[in-house]
């Protein structure tokens, strides 16, 4: 490319002619294309198929004229291959082996060799770039350590997080400890990808706004900043720091790292622009549920978006989380068209 | 009484002698008196049996010394008055009968006579103030029409809410009716809670921090305006209003009203106060899995929530959601005692 794509421009706040849009989740069950692919195969069959994981990468960026690819896969393969049992039941979501809850148990996981014990995920991503053609470019992504410690820790998905904050609170050294293997997994899990081919990476922080923001500075933000210092291509393939719900200590999230952040629904784009400061790009954050709108109001509320982030460069529309399975697949459609006219310059 | 309680001063925030302490789902499965009571009697049983009620009711009081009793009940047995189908399921939680998606479902649903329909609460009152003899005061409560109206629209509890949403952005002349519709039998259950002898009321908008800030505003905070101007004790008996995971619009969940604004672990108690304002009091607000901790990192959090308090009359310690089913006993107990020890002026 002679240029840079519309996307990277944005995360690296240069100029753009319009707004780049993408979506957390874009490609998933709500698109019929992908269903049918669903139809004849299990979720992890398709993580782990590299063939059925660039198929249904690529959905999105045909069908709906997305500015960004994300590689289909799920934060929790990482887990995976750090040694615990992962499955997935309808209906039901996640659930991991023998859940981790004390220093043996941290133990007994290892730091895994993304490139091997991975290979699919790269060869996924290479299938991808190979299939794109330049056309957008692809991101890669990994859960953070939080998120990914709390489904080691819970043994599934969780409300109230009971287990991980036990660990954290009764067990520091084991939870860091933890912290700190994750982490090494994690950097490892992005410098593949980014040597796989992948051209952006995005951090998904889901469910660490459960914390209080003095939890949040004490146990988890050391780790992502050493998460961030150690993208091997820092500079030049841009990070997304994607922190869920975590409205009251934006400006923690963004001292942990990234170039661009994600936000949520909950806080209004420009409040958290200011927060996080002018001099890292912003994505977000329409409510996906929105989506289930009439298109006047879906309009009215992306007017409000663009309004907010205004014409400093560096906006990257998103919804504020991944797309709901239920959503109508036209409306989705809708959506990326409505960005891309309404932000036109 | 010749003096007022403690408890209620500190809610008028006139000056008192220490913090007074009383906790979110105090009568509940994490305490063993409750859980003998329970194995014989089924949770909505012992809802409708008012001598049953009571009992637990009281447990908190005599075992851990706090400060206020709250009536021991649920917040959707209001919502069965109005005509829905309840029942609660082991390990499942709250299930609902036909959910209530249009206009017409709205109109199927009544205000109900809550002196006649929902005496079982009125009759439990009576007996715990019997029973009390002054000791300390007797909290009543509902849910707050919101998070009634994502109940009686899910049918069930929800992580994305789209049901609700989606009628609020599809159907906002149907969503006002039910809105108006529940806000009106919560005035009325409330005034009755007064009549029977509740000496404070607590409204749990437990799952408004689904909504975007002026979602919030639109759809949510007008009805809570008119519930708040119509509790006829108003400026006698105080109304505590708690909205859950709210921090990014505390200050609409002020203006919205209340006496005592309710507030979550995930924002410091100090920079919630500031924001609501000091001419309201403030509840809060540690995290309930701090529970788990050993004593002293407890006693650590403890102090930093009282020290954000500071010497400022018009602080009521309690947690930021409800005491875990999981949690020690013991450690509440120690809580209690804790909060008391080191609050005394």
């Amino acid at each position: 490319m002679s240029e840079r794509h519309l996307f990277l421009r944005a995360c690296w706040r240069e100029d753009v002619e319009r707004t780049p849009v993408w979506l957390m989740r874009q490609a998933g069950r709500y698109m019929q294309a992908y269903q049918e692919v669903r139809q004849r195969h299990s979720f992890l069959e398709m993580c782990k198929n590299p063939k059925l994981a660039a198929q249904v990468t690529l959905q999105p960026v045909e069908r709906l004229g997305v500015d960004a690819a994300i590689i289909f896969s799920d934060i929790l393969v990482l887990v995976e291959a750090m040694g615990m049992r992962l499955e997935f039941h309808e209906g039901f979501g996640p659930k991991l082996g023998e859940p981790v809850r004390s220093m043996q148990d941290v133990e007994r996981l290892r730091v895994p060799d993304a490139e091997k014990d991975l290979a699919y995920v790269m060869e996924a991503i290479r299938l991808v770039r190979e299939k794109l053609r330049g056309r957008v470019p692809l991101i890669g992504f990994s859960g953070a350590p939080f998120t990914l410690a709390s489904y080691v820790i819970e043994g599934r998905g969780s409300r109230t997080f009971r287990f991980t904050k036990e660990m954290m609170f009764s067990q520091p050294e084991a939870f860091h400890a933890l912290m700190e293997k994750i982490t090494s997994a994690v950097i490892d899990y992005l410098n593949a990808q980014v040597r796989a081919g992948a051209q952006a990476l995005q951090v998904f922080d889901s469910w660490v706004g459960c914390l209080a923001p003095e939890d949040y500075e004490r146990y988890v933000m050391p780790h992502m900043r050493r998460l961030f210092s150690r993208v091997e291509a820092r500079g030049e393939v841009p990070v997304i720091h994607f922190a869920n719900q975590a409205a009251t200590f934006l400006e923690k999230v963004r001292h942990a790292g990234g170039d661009v952040i994600g936000v949520d629904w909950r806080i209004p784009l420009d409040e958290a622009w200011r927060r996080v400061g002018y001099d890292v790009a912003i994505q977000g954050n329409l409510d996906p549920i929105a989506l289930f709108a009439p298109l006047p109001e879906i309009e009215r509320r992306v007017r409000d978006v663009l309004e907010r982030a205004g014409s400093r460069p560096g906006h990257i529309f998103n919804l504020g989380h991944g797309v709901h399975k239920d959503t109508p697949e036209e409306k989705v459609a809708a959506l990326v068209k409505m960005v891309k006219r309404l932000s036109a310059r």
